[in-house]
This record gives C-alpha cells, sequence and structure tokens, in this order.
C-alpha cells in the first residue's frame, strides 16, 4: 500500500509518523481544563470532541468523543471503530469536500499537552525477548541458567501497577528502596543506584473477554498498540524479586507514547513470530502473522545536552505475539477488560547495539555505553532523557507512534521517620 | 468495651457477627436490579440507600449511597467516615427514638443477594506469615532453602489481577493451564490437580497516596478490612513462577466476604507484631500495634455433605502488617489509590491444624487431612465448598466478618483448538 494522500499538507510528508495510513487516537489539552480526543493528521490533530459537539461528527454507532478518554469508544467494539477509520479517511483524503469544513478544527500539535489517552485498567507486563531473557537471566542467574526453562513454552508474564502508567513526557522521579549488595549483611533504605529504561511495545485489550480465547480472538480483541518504557530499579529488583517476582523495582513508572496506532493501521506490517525451538501446546498457536514489522530506536540525551542514539531493534525480534501472550493470560479464566495494557516485554534483537535495556547494553555495568558527548553511562544518571521512537516503513511513508520520553530527577529525601 | 445494646434484638446475641460494635458496610440486592448499599445490624441490613432517598438520613459530608458501591462514601474520607458511624451508633443503639422510623427500613439479611461491597481498583497480594511461608518454601526449595534471603527485611508482595476478585457466594471454575511434572518433558494443557485455598485478610485503601508514606499514615488510609480466599492452582504456580512470580496460578479467582468491618470495629482488637528477628529499617517501624487478634477458622464440604473444620488460626500470627504492607507499597512512588486491595498472604499459625491452605495442611499431598465425612482431601476436588469465617472476641460479643465461601465447579471443556 502506497502513502495515501490527504489535504493535511504535512500529512505527506515521507518523515512524518502521522501519514493518513495512520491516523493514531489521542487526548489532549490546549492550555485550559478542556480534555478533547483527536487524531494525529500530519503536524496537526483533529479535534473529534469539538467536531462531535458541532454536529460535524455523526457516528451512527454512537457519540464518544466528550469524556477526555478514547475507552468510551474502545467499548463501542469493532463497528464503531471501522465506522470511524472509514469516516475519517474519506474526510481527510487529498480532494475531499470537508477540507473547507473540517480545516477549522485542526489543533497544531505543538500546541497540545498529551495526556494518557485511554483508562489504563490493569497492567501486565511480559518477557518475551529471547535476547533479552538469555542476557538478563545471564548476568542474574549465570550462562547455564539464563533461560528459565519454562521460558520457551509459556509466555512469561507478570501483573504490573497500573496507577504508575504515564504519558510521555511526564518526568519520572528516580526511586528510593531497599538495596543490599551481595557483600552487604542487611539491606538500607536509600536511592536506586542501578535506575533502567526498558523499551516495549504496549497493546491494548479492546474487548473484553471472560474465559479462555484463542490467539485469533486475542488478535481480534486488540485495538491499537503504544511505544512503552518499563522504568526499572535493578538493584531494588535484585534483592525483592525471588520468590515472587518484581514488585517496587516495576511500580514507580511505565511511559507510554500518547498516540494509539490501531491494529488497523499496522495491517500491512505483519510478519510472523520465529520458528519455534520447542513445539508449543496447540492454545498458543497463531492462525497467521500475528507480530509486526516495526523498527524502534531508544536516545538517551543528558541534562541539557544533545541525545544519543543508543539502540536500535525491531519488534519482530520477539518470541511472542501479544495475541499470543493475551490468549495465555486467559486461559486460568481470567476476565479481561477493555483498557487493559499488555506490555511485551523488553525488546532486544540479537546485536549487542539492538538491546531493549541499559542493564544489557553496558551488561551491568561492565562496558559502560559511551554517549555522543563523550561521557558514559551504565545506568540512567538524574537529569538524563530518555525517548524511545518507532515506526513500520512502508512504501514512501511511515506509519509511527510518535515518542515516548520522560526525563528523571532526582530521588525524594528520604524522610527522618525512614532514616537510620 | 462490652456489648453495646441495639434496639435490633439479633444484634444483642452473643454469637451474632454483627453487633452495634461492629457496623460493617455491604451492597446487595433483594431479587431485582437494583443495589443498595447497607449495614450489617444482627440479622438484618438497615438499607442506607433509601433511608437517603427519603431524606432520613441526611450526612453533613454529603450524599453517597445512590451507586451501589461503598467507593464513593470511601472517598470522602476520614469525616464522613466518623460522621456515618457516629449516627448509626445513635440511631440503632437500645431507645434511639429513631426505632419507629429505621425499623422500616430493616431488610433481612436472609433475603439479601450480595455484591462486591466497593470498586475493586487493584489488588496487590502478600506473603506475611512467617509460619506459610517457611512451610510452604520447604515444600518448594528444600528446608535448606526455605524463607528466601530477603523474608525478613521486606513484607514481599506482588500485583494480582483485580478483575479476579469475586463477593462470597461466587462459585468459583477451577482453572485449565500449563502443567509439567517433575518428570515431564514437556509440558501439557489440562485441568489444574492441585487447587487449593489461602486463608488471607484484604485491608481496603480508603485514602489515596502519591509518595512515600510512613507505617502510621498507612494504617491511618485503610478503610477496613475483609475476608479473603487467594484461590491457588498449585501445579500451575510451580511450572509458571519463576523468575517473575505467580500469573495464572493466581487469576482464576480471589473471593472476599462481603461486608467490610471498619477499622474503627476493630480498634478494641489491637495486637502487636512479634518480636523482630531480625531488626527492619525504619521506615517498616510501626508507632503503635498494627496488628488485629481475629479467630479464624476454614471449612470444607464435600458436594451435599456436611462441612469440616479444618484450620483454625489467627490473624495476629502475621510477621508484617497491613499497615507495613501499605508502607512498603509506596516506598517506589507508587500511587495508591481508593479502592486497592492487600491480602495479608496466607495465615498459618505454628501448629499443623493452624495452617491456611491445603497444601500445608496435606503437606504437599503427602499427608491428606480426613474430613468429618470420612473423605480425604489433598488439594480441593470438584463440588467442595470452602468457607472462611472470622471474628475478633470481645466481652459477651464479636465484631465478625460473616462468611467468605465458594464452590469449586468443574474445570471448562477444553476447546477443540487447544486439544494436542
Amino acid at each position: 500500500m502506497p502513502l495515501m494522500q490527504s489535504w493535511v499538507a504535512s500529512a505527506n510528508a515521507p518523515e512524518t509518523d502521522f501519514p493518513l495510513n495512520n491516523l493514531p487516537y489521542g487526548v489532549y489539552d490546549l492550555g485550559d481544563e478542556l480534555l478533547f480526543c483527536g487524531v494525529a493528521i500530519g503536524d496537526r490533530i483533529l479535534n473529534l470532541t469539538r467536531l462531535e459537539e458541532e454536529g460535524l461528527l455523526d457516528l451512527e454507532t454512537g457519540q464518544f468523543f466528550g469524556w477526555g478518554t478514547w475507552s468510551v469508544f474502545m467499548e463501542a467494539g469493532q463497528d464503531a471503530w471501522d465506522e470511524l477509520r472509514a469516516w475519517l479517511m474519506v474526510m481527510l483524503r487529498e480532494g475531499s469536500e470537508a477540507e473547507t469544513a473540517l480545516s477549522k478544527f485542526l489543533d497544531a500539535q505543538a500546541d497540545a499537552t498529551m495526556h494518557l489517552p485511554f483508562d489504563i485498567m490493569e497492567y501486565t507486563d511480559f518477557y518475551a525477548s529471547k535476547h533479552h531473557a538469555s542476557n538478563v537471566g545471564t548476568m542474574f542467574r549465570g550462562p547455564e541458567n539464563a533461560l528459565p526453562p519454562n521460558w520457551l513454552s509459556i509466555p512469561i508474564g507478570y501483573n504490573g501497577r497500573a496507577s504508575s502508567v504515564v504519558v510521555s513526557g511526564t518526568d519520572v522521579v528516580r526511586p528510593n528502596g531497599q538495596l543490599k549488595g551481595p557483600n552487604d549483611d542487611l539491606p538500607r533504605f536509600g536511592p536506586c543506584a542501578r535506575w533502567d529504561f526498558e523499551l516495549e511495545m504496549g497493546a491494548i485489550v479492546g474487548k473484553p473477554s471472560d474465559g479462555m480465547i484463542s490467539v485469533g480472538e486475542a488478535d481480534d480483541n486488540i485495538f491499537g498498540y503504544v511505544l512503552l518504557n518499563d522504568w526499572s530499579a535493578r538493584d531494588i529488583q535484585a534483592w525483592e524479586y525471588q520468590p515472587l517476582g518484581p514488585f517496587q523495582a516495576k511500580a514507580t513508572a511505565t511511559s507510554i507514547s500518547p498516540w494509539i496506532v490501531t491494529k488497523a493501521a499496522l495491517e500491512p506490517f505483519r510478519t510472523s513470530t520465529p520458528e519455534r525451538e520447542r513445539p508449543l501446546l496447540p492454545y498458543l498457536k497463531e492462525p497467521g502473522p500475528m507480530l509486526y514489522d516495526i523498527d524502534l530506536e531508544v536516545t538517551l540525551a543528558p541534562e541539557s545536552k544533545a541525545e544519543t542514539v543508543i539502540t536500535r531493534t525491531n519488534y519482530r525480534e520477539m518470541y511472542y505475539s501479544a495475541a499470543q501472550q493475551l490468549a495465555h493470560h486467559t486461559t486460568s479464566g481470567c476476565p479481561m477488560n477493555v483498557g487493559d495494557l499488555l506490555g511485551s516485554g523488553t525488546i532486544s534483537g540479537p546485536d549487542k547495539g539492538a538491546r531493549g535495556a541499559l542493564l544489557e547494553l553496558a551488561w551491568g555495568g561492565k562496558e559502560p555505553v559511551t554517549l555522543d558527548t563523550g561521557e558514559t553511562r551504565s545506568f540512567i544518571e538524574d537529569g538524563d532523557t530518555v525517548t524511545l521512537r518507532g515506526h513500520a516503513q512502508g512504501d514512501g511513508y511511515r506509519v509511527g507512534f510518535g515518542a515516548c520520553t520522560g526525563k528523571t530527577l532526582a530521588a525524594p529525601t528520604i524522610p527522618d521517620w525512614a532514616k537510620e
């Protein structure tokens, strides 16, 4: 599929994340209290909230955009999803008669402050890149126990903390926590010294389920995708995670990009999960290609300095797809709700420059990463801004996600009652 | 404090769970679609929704009871909590002039179907009984690694699945899942064969926090407590839980008792956590007694047969209090919300008859429990009903929780696409 031309000129530039082929959904304000639902097109946002108020957007499936969240629209289901996308395609294409009427409802992305695009119900994080699991496993448990015995059979996941999910642009405060080095007798309480990012994709559940669903049904139930940075306190995690998994190490913040890229927009970029190294149980078998070919990169910028690309990888590197993860999530009868967010797990490729976390890139601090500024990093320092970017590359156009960015601020002062 | 006499005669019986001293909060219907907020008093429920509609309950702090949930009232904060309890104490005490007016608004508990009493925002489960952790650790990892190295320093917890929380009386369907015995080469997909209960208390967060709070503040933020059964698939758990913790093994259902027993009602029963075996970090130190002396028991009844008490223990056996758990939960900056539910972890006492799960009671199947019916149980069978009960014993009265019960139904038929 080639670039689809729009009368919004900036949407036709080959390097924009938001051509007519994309049409991702976000929530924003323009400097006052009002929250708008909008669609990114080039460097503009089409304001659906105001269009609906004015009667210029009148979907047969209902009214959805007065709530400052896309959750109401997601709840409406596939017919509404299809109707809106079809309407937008007609209205925004080059030559559309709607240009004059709609151009008044275009806001500049530069003027918009983005908000979480939907109500996060529950958040689950997975562990589905074999390269990442092998790298981290080698560091935490040694090369002979790198990949857990279940890893090739189960899309390993754990429940995260939905209340900690924030939108791109939100500052992230370095956590305090219990820390204990291998040679310490007792833990102490202090600021995390091994603060890290994790490059992930987030899949958004758009249809509820109550009982076990197949991989194909799971794929149908996914509304769209975002970039996701699962900020991680490696030192807190190392001390706390046995036997019940990561807890406070992952509860400070998880940042997501502000635009939901719909599954419809990603359809041309489907690709298959890799050859299985161990046969999967039938319930995890995919009826078709369930991954997407999405180029991903991460940059790190020290305070007031230029950013350096520190990793480049691709979502197709995953061993398990989001549809497989969601299907597995339902095996126990676990009810899934509209607005559940599934983190893919850190996306690492086979090469050193394709690793999706500083822990791996700097190999636990043994091989610090050198930035273009000449500084080195083993972990994130205060003032550093980490930015995730991603896009699927079409023929002369991109379906992009925008940026998922966050600056790390110093840990809170420890109150007197918590001091030793 | 002695029994406080009420004009509701059944509230003055020494064996009732619901004397005037208690006044727990629930949500119920009477056979149609309407949900009422009510207060248990003896074998009756005072219908606050109808009282508020009729203008007979007119709190200065606001109107709260038209929503079919206690969450709106919880959000209103301490002043509202105090005002309602004071009003109820005056209105329901023996000799109150309100008897004639209010007696029309008493519903029979026998006629009521109970619902979840509040909106469960997120659910966290802890692991805070030393006896339980030692028993399970011995079975899973051997006696030399029974207690994880962090256990005496951290109130170990993990995020559970809020969507799976159900009210007492809801049938629970045995899960299917990935199973792999120690001698199997590969896992298979089938019904859980080691289905278990966990006897816990649930603490309900009633005030939000955004940043680290002390144990004292955490105690202030707890609205009340329920009984909680964290149903567990031990075989699914054993295969899936490394390295990121339990996931589908705990996602089928968590049952809670329908009545929120407020912290105010439990105040006379405060007791201290045990002597520390290793010094705690200052942020976990308690400003006063934070546990409660609550007698607990569990019964198991095979299909259409009488129940047998299979364990008797007490909440005071815990090593960590809910206030300590909540304080630890906030160390990373994790935002806590009204309606967050914290499971205490399985409550086991030091004796064999005081263990809070069948896994421990029957020692992994090696020492099956004999029921009064003559049958034995290593794990829960289809048709079995497990019931948790608990109360604090006062001088001639009880502050009780009612029952937390659930019957296990057979696992769903495995669909053709999931068969091998």
